[in-house]
């Protein structure tokens, strides 16, 4: 039997991290968007053999477990101990890996509710399992929660599934248009000195985008954010800047990768489709994923 | 302009009651499904007008403001105070309106959707709007907050959206029986007697269902929960009884109203249908609906 969990791709616009020793009380405030692309998760059970063995493999490579260690937490989690058999969890990610699209949170996430779907459990008890071994080894703070929530999220409340909060915004007809240029260390700028900017800019744009919460209004706040905080300059400030002429809200950086990303009205698309491709830089338009996660047989 | 609102209905299989003076921290522990048919609000407005009027009408027929005391409320302060013109707000039932089916919650939360959508808000306001005026106005206790979180559903900690608590059951295939036969007064119940019954029934219940969190659990737990408070008795329990012949998990009573609901297996389907046609009742074969709630612009 194979179980197939998608999980959309999400990106921040700005956030304010909150690290706690707890870590279903850990996660971040901000904002972001749920991508209809994403994370495919696909699982396969099979008993008959002597031992209880759990492999994993990302767009069809199988990887080492030092390569895979939030995975392979998870499902040292929620495949029972006195299971005997070969489980293997196939991860294929829509985005690069590193560039800022959640995948570690969309892996471990969709790993979750496809092992809990097959095994028994709860979606809280999947999401709060996925979420907990994401903050443990590093790989992200409010991913699982804003994928849960789907939609333009606020996370008004940090914390896992359960615990933290998240609110949606109302918007119209756009589509999101994702420039992937490169890898950005979340850990590396979560332990450098650029974290006090973080925390104060975030606190701000999250203050002004509840007082107005429009998408119009997050995308203003996440340059503002990205600007200040610093982590936005250079060529790449230089690209969002030739983008910005051609569309009405402005573009932001993917937090955390190097690149860029934008809401575009309908008949904003062939002008960036456009300019992107004379730029010769790549890039893809998705839509806004507007519902949960999803889990369930695969009969492809 | 015409915005268009969907909210699944709502089944509640079992329950426990949380009154609390806040309205956002009363609610309901329990367990229900939520339903791939439901309530549709759409909503016109209108300015050119010199004053503020705002107009409800259910399946068609305009009603008077005490007929549509929740609307209006939900209306009355989701609508600026300083908008002037016609703000029409038409909901149309899947279901009969007093039946069981969150129909109340689905108008309340489906009116404040749309209006959020229209004048500005977001989600979590507007769903606690609606929660809000649902509890003063004893319309329901935990339809808004199963509703946003669609599937099957365990209500594990009481309260409005942002402060209770929503879990999800893994399943596969089921397609949802309903048998809506007539009403039943939630208010009346729960003013009544039977309130002491299904506190304790209802608390236990819950605690098995979480101990083996599967629908196959909640459907037994649910008929056990009908029985034992004396809420499914006389015919509508013969009819369950005769329905449970051709079925493999128990059908239960549709909380509260005069009905049934039972889970089916797609080969149960026809066997369920040739029995109640055979008994000359009323039935309906739907989907769960797995979703959030949907909201946006209607171009029908």
């Amino acid at each position: 039997m194979l179980i197939r969990a998608f999980v959309p791709a999400h990106i921040t616009a700005f956030f304010v991290p909150r690290f706690h020793d707890d870590p279903l009380k850990a996660g971040s405030l901000g904002a972001g968007v749920n991508l209809s692309k994403g994370t495919n998760v696909f699982l396969s059970v099979e008993t008959g053999t002597l031992e209880r063995h759990i492999h994993v493999a990302f767009n069809g490579e199988p990887v080492k477990k030092d390569e895979a260690v939030i995975s392979h937490s998870v499902a040292e989690e929620l495949v029972p101990m006195d299971f005997t058999g070969e489980v293997e969890i196939w991860q294929y990610f829509d985005f690069p890996n590193g560039y800022g699209f959640g995948n570690s949170a969309g892996g471990a996430l969709g790993t979750a509710l496809a092992l809990s779907y097959s095994f028994g459990g709860t979606w809280l008890r999947a999401a709060q399992t996925a979420h907990r071994h994401e903050v443990i080894n590093k790989g992200g703070l409010g991913d699982v929660i804003a994928q849960l929530a789907g939609g333009i999220e606020i996370r008004v409340k940090a914390g896992g599934p359960g615990i933290g909060l998240v609110d949606n915004l109302f918007f119209e007809d756009y589509k999101v248009l994702v420039v992937p240029l490169g890898r950005l260390s979340t850990k590396e700028v979560l332990d450098g000195d650029v974290i006090k900017a973080i925390e104060a800019e975030g606190s701000k744009a999250l203050e002004k985008l509840l007082a107005e919460p429009k998408p119009e209004r997050m995308m203003i706040l996440a340059r503002e954010f990205a600007e200040r905080t610093g982590l936005l300059d250079g060529e790449l400030l230089e690209l969002a800047r030739e983008l910005d002429k051609v569309i009405s809200n402005p573009s932001s950086m993917i937090m955390l990768g190097r690149g860029l990303f934008a809401l575009l009205k309908p008949e904003e698309v062939e002008k960036a489709r456009d300019i992107l491709a004379d730029l010769e830089v790549p890039f893809d338009v998705v839509d806004v994923f507007m519902g949960k996660p999803e889990v369930g047989r695969w009969v492809g």
